[in-house]
């Protein structure tokens, strides 16, 4: 069974808290549940994490290496500015599905560079909480091909 | 039931037969039957358009109006140049989920910039054949959300 | 007599029935009749064209060598990117007037900037169908004083 | 009976006198009579103001607020650089109609961007005396159809 | 014997009627004949094709793959902005041969760039009617080559 | 006592009658009234000057040489563009202490540059007639430090 | 009674031992000390974070919601690269008030730019110590006047 | 005899007053009268006028026209960035010598672009006075060489 | 006998493990013990430190304060943003010699750009891990020069 | 009988040596050699020169007054950066050819400009060997049309 | 007596045989006498030197340290791209006045940009041969005020 | 035995003389002789070449070719703008280390570019002296690494 890691950057615990007309209602807790059930349904296993520290975020990336077969990542604000979670990335090369909640080329000018997204597998942005749904599909779906 | 249009931009009717190492080997009438098979799993109806034409395609979405509900569309070179297609996007009003089959975020400077992204409802790129049937599931469950 | 031809860019058939707070709520049909009515008034005749393809636009600038001494063109999305109907009109050398419903300025960054203009005898942006009514006596009054 | 102020800004005085192949033969005497003569055609009145100080430029369009319906104003040399003149039209909220004599985008780099532009209703530019008179047009228009 | 397409991009139909200080006194017909005796000289086939429209010179490219063996192509107004044209010639792995009559470099800020350039064999531009002839003769030489 | 020159720029005698949500209800007669008041509480003395003139605010700024300890400069759209301004605390080395009621910042991408910044001892932005008070007090410490 | 969250960034703790022609001689003790007695005076209570830590200081937001009713921030060198403490402030809604010992905008070009300015109340810079004290003034008045 | 106007553009007349080190020691009335003396050697008359406006610098070269010959003009701060004193200089064709107390190359980035240099005869900076008196010398050759 | 501290910045722990065609063979622990073995015989101590965390990194260079003479640092993906880092070296006043296993200057243009290279005493660039060998000897004999 | 200097820039006296996959495998003499047989078949004479100085190519377009009537050009390196060799070929009016062996656009940034371009006749880039023989027709053939 | 170095550029040794409309239309022999003759006004002595070549101008000023007491240059096309020429008149510290014959200012975009302006004393451009006698009389006096 | 080729760009035949503050007090022989020293101690052979001209530098990299197994070299100048040295370098493929004694980091931005970095091994900057011998062992272990 393909093992799954899906990290949530800073920022992402105050999701349902915080400006919900962007981010959308429901809670982190909400999402990894919906999340869990696609895995079950799937037959793959998901873990969590979520830091507001691009350290800490660095750190789960390369343990993941030998227990996790891929990565599902919202790197929140260090999407645009990180180039340390990309090099852990890169290093790795474990396949990462880069996913946003919000549609972020509609957002404000820096947001629309991802430091991330040529590193990455590929990258899906703007369906709110589906958005992780259909990343969750993809790295297995991506898993499954490269069999 | 909801009526979904696939729309195909300039050169995609190559697929198979080009550059297979970017788009990969499908040619585009596997693609049309792996989201026709999808549709039928999720219970819509999908058709499909392709042209190489910017005209045609703007008239294929303005057309769209009053027969579907959503479209998905892989733009090709017009994702970075066309005006005219985002206006008929955002004139239209129809959702529109928006896919490319390579990862454009590691491809030339100029394919970096979606002309699009930004009056889609969201972007999938990077899971060649898989975005597109990615792209019809987040068509569908867009439309099922907002009911 | 002078003959004018009026030509609408992409989309603009649409009008009436998109974005109304941007273009407006009269349709491309009462625009017409609006200018041709102002055509009667100033003993001039009108004709009408519309396409949403950039080819057929350069072909209409074209084929009205002969037959029109003067083109009031809303170039619509073609206005920020057609070098080609740039160079028809250049080419031609027919006396072009460049019409906007909308403020192009207060619109977003890449609708500021025109082909057209420098090649255009001049411009008029922001006075909805008004637009096209002063258009349409700048053309007739540019070829009275060339006279 | 409306009432309508012409703004005409730095080096207009020198109009018939200088440059004449960019700025036409016609002194500003001569616009303003023309202007006068539509304004009775039109039924309406109008005032003129020149000055080649921004100050005086602004303090003119304060001192419109009560006494005139719109402004058509040519603002010069200040139309590239002066974010004061845009902040009097935004501040008092009078319609305002932007002429140029010459076709600003036919010309040095510098002059193809407004400062008011997006503050005006619209703009009107490179035909030359006639530049004027149809933006009183438009000015009257606009009241008009605001009403 | 080796076939090659002779694509002629938008406005070079008005060859020899429009602006001829730039684009000299010939007519698209004067150069397709020299084209043709300078073909029989080199014992190759020559066939033209000549469209204002983006989508017709991509469906061109498109369907000179198994008749022809190379294209020599002025690619007009589109060769500053079209990517669709681009990929045409690069998702077909035609030769391709680029040339311009005027000097592109002596130009407009907005001619100076190619998206095609980097996909075609090479490039020239400068010499009026003889950029055609001589990039027949490199597309022959190309070909002979690489044999 | 120290003798401090209030400066108000270009359109601030607009205020409490222009654009309220971005600057605020009150007058210019309210900031000023209180910050007189603010003064008799720290027993320094004040004076008001507004122009809409950047030749006149450059005299006043020359004049307080002299008479005057301290500025505090609200230089309205002269912000973004005097070099003169400028040059004129630069030239008087007079402290000034730059204020803004509304966050420029938040505004149009034109308004984030001051001219002044940093020839002002500091500045103050965001706080509505607070920026006024706070500025006042900054100067006055400012003052007691330096001594 | 208001409580009050003071954050220094990174480096601030060097305070009084580094680069003291920039910075001034306080230490930051020093700095809390006339914070808490300026804090008495206005009847508010104020408390005291610092870290080198992105992530540790997006904490700090965070945890400060429902405790506080204020932030006054010193973001240090994160205030020119850090979209994560951005969003904290975005996304807990606390009103902030952004303060700079230095003169930010006499220093390098990259420390012209600030990721918080327009999520922030305003900005208060270079008035060493000072600019502190005024930004506690600042945030009390701001509460006070929002009552 | 040629009749010369020197025009000293803001913050001159605070000459000898102010940053000596850029500057130099002499006020402007030493300059006017070095000017004197080298003008009654040259056989020319020379007149002086100083403001620190815009507006009335601008009427000062318009009132030039008949009276004077030439100018020769600091225009100080105006230098980068008035295109109404540029557009006063074209306008009247009157020639100008620029001239600069200071190396305006050796400064601020933004005193390296002077908006009137391609419209003066030419530009004399970094000599202090002598800067001046070498104006007056090119001014009257290019007179001189002109008859 | 001076002390020397080694700071390795964010992914340096996978060294031997990651993309060993841009970084080389040798492990973290490899590097150290040359190090090791290269101060003894410069008669210098070194100590080594490790970390993900832009924080951390701040907090040792701080803490290197006092205890440590100089630093060579390689920061890694905190070379090209990290202004904390800089900061913490310029507040600190420790003579940093900066180093890099790969050349950055022929890796993505983003890597080109170093925040720290005008705060450390020089830099040291695409050596693998001579790099790092030929940066201790520069430390060492800075210090020694300098004595 | 005409003669034409035929011009090779720095570095390729190394051809045949150096980077054979860019440049190819001809060495210089063999270029010269296939340049002087085209040379005797169009009745034509042709020189060459070759060096690495800068200075000594610009001598030898000056020389070339009055002896050559025409240059083929290969500006090697200098291509991107000299401003010296562009007016040579501009102040002796010889009609110049540019050539490249590889396709110029194909390569780094930096090689995608050239400062001779918009001075000589025409540019012809990447068909290898046979650039410089297009090259010596277009020569021969622009001095027969220009007779 | 003072001795002053007159260094002249690439192609300056065209003089008179060029591009008469930009240079004028005497020879450099004109100019040198012409200077030489005002320096025996002046009583000073003057030497010439002329190269195309950068290598043998850096020498030349480098030579000149010893000899002369200060250069006259007009740097031709290496004003606006030799670095070496600026570190060898910073490197000798020469007093240098910068002179062209033409308003570089009205030129190309990339003749506006001097790499040498902000090491010299000064610059004088526009006036033809006479920038170099006023050039003259500028070193001249710049040696005799700093006695 | 390796022969290595230290290689000097312009200017620095005047150290020891010129600006002492950036580049240090030992002249270009004591460089040298310290450079020969430690090639005796590492046991491999040095040469010295130093030439102001770029065209010289060219030559004596390609002369190098068949004689040295490695380069140092400090390009000078020629650094930020010579590609013609850069081509030379990666046309020999000898291998290069790039060395400058001052940081170039902290001086003029247009000396943070080098066109050299990306083609040599390796760049080491702002040891002073150290520089060239740090420079030293690097080519040395390089060329003993490769072996």
């Amino acid at each position: 069974m393909k093992h799954i890691l899906i990290i949530h950057g800073p920022n992402l615990n105050l999701l349902g808290r915080r400006e919900k007309d962007i981010y959308g209602h429901s809670s982190l807790d909400d999402i990894n549940r919906q999340l869990a059930s696609l895995a079950e349904e799937l037959k793959v296993s998901v873990s969590f994490f979520q830091s507001n520290s691009e350290g800490d975020l660095v750190n789960a990336v390369q343990n993941a290496l030998g227990t996790y077969d891929a990565l599902v990542i919202n790197p929140g604000a260090y999407t645009h500015t990180s180039i340390a979670l990309r090099d852990a990335i890169a290093g790795t090369e474990l396949p990462a599905v880069e996913v946003h909640l919000s549609n972020i080329y509609r957002r404000e000018e820096f947001r629309k560079k991802s430091m991330l997204a040529d590193v990455a597998v590929g990258q899906i942005t703007g369906f709110q909480v589906d958005s992780y749904l259909l990343g969750l599909r993809a790295a297995v779906n991506y898993l499954r091909n490269r069999e």
